[in-house]
């Protein structure tokens, strides 16, 4: 198995994590963002988006970090971090929503202005954060998880752009509920850390 | 069944599709957007994020149109709309993200602007949805289906905000497959128009 990765993405990161602990053997091949590794040619056969993480599997190629989450739980985990139940799917499909939605049109979008200098409007970013994670810490006030009452890929899928908000200079200090769910996540077994993350 | 509902929304109109396509009774519950229906303390406790559509089925709520699509395919679908094998569910999830980032952020947004005079950046989400709208056309150049070998809920998630595009002042003309595509759904049992769909 190969991933197509980028050390400084968060998306990257909810692969990296899953990877790891689910104990999969894997090679990394790294891409540089900033060089434009991700839009030559071969790149995009693998991903028309243009985008990393890819993953490959034999002679499957999966590109989203969502997709791929899905794809590794269903074929390697235990059903517990994607159940197949109708009603808990869902319950996990929200939060995946919320991660390729809110998350990241919120503090990652702050983020990439702050740290790789993208062209987007910094301030709607922001002002988008504070709801978001606002919506995750009402969420996790007297619960565990996100979607299910033990981690799912919705988890995986929400941790890393939200920690990484301060990146974006949004503070995370209001935000008790928040803080206690990473350190949940923080403390599963295989975690990995990325800077700025798990430190 | 009940669903929290506005006539003029794509992602409702997700959803209305697929209680059609799967002959699922339900009640119809209009929401007023422009009188902020979707922001009431009632509404806010079905769905954070305050939006439409929601679904409640029994006890159940879901929020997100995705979810809601991986619900009612699981519950009352056959297999085919949401396969369980991993490839094929990761097949299916790109296409469900893609909905939720690329579709919304470019078609989407550009038709929020003209028709509901939403405050976001035209030039850019007009842009971006024509870099989306020939990834689709690409994909679908000689394929069906965006997914799979047959309809699944991607192609349900992806047609409308793609469909409605010239609503957003984003001409369809030069994407030929994805026209026949459009044709394929709206010639699927059960499709139901919403205005400027379907025609």
């Amino acid at each position: 198995m190969k991933l197509y990765d980028a050390a400084a993405s968060g998306n990257c990161h909810k692969v990296r994590m899953m990877l790891s602990m689910l104990g999969i053997e894997h090679e990394v091949v790294p891409m540089n963002l900033p060089g434009m590794d991700q839009k030559t040619p071969q790149h995009l056969a693998r991903n028309p988006l243009g985008t990393v993480p890819v993953l490959e599997d034999g002679d499957l190629t999966i590109y989203d970090s969502q997709a791929i989450l899905v794809y590794l739980a269903g074929k390697y985990g235990n059903e517990s971090w994607l159940p197949a139940d109708p009603a808990d799917q869902a319950a996990v499909q929200q939060w995946l929503s919320f991660a390729v939605n809110e998350l990241w049109n919120g503090p990652a979008i702050a983020r990439a202005k702050l740290r790789f200098n993208r062209d987007v409007d910094l301030p709607r970013a922001q002002a988008l954060a504070a709801d978001v994670l606002t919506i995750m810490d009402d969420r996790l006030t007297g619960r565990d998880w996100l979607a299910l009452d033990h981690p799912t890929i919705a988890d995986i899928a929400c941790y890393p752009y939200s920690a990484l908000s301060e990146e974006g200079e949004i503070t995370l200090a209001p935000y008790k509920a928040l803080g206690a769910w990473f350190k949940r996540i923080e403390a599963l077994p295989g975690y990995v850390a990325m800077p700025g993350l798990g430190a």
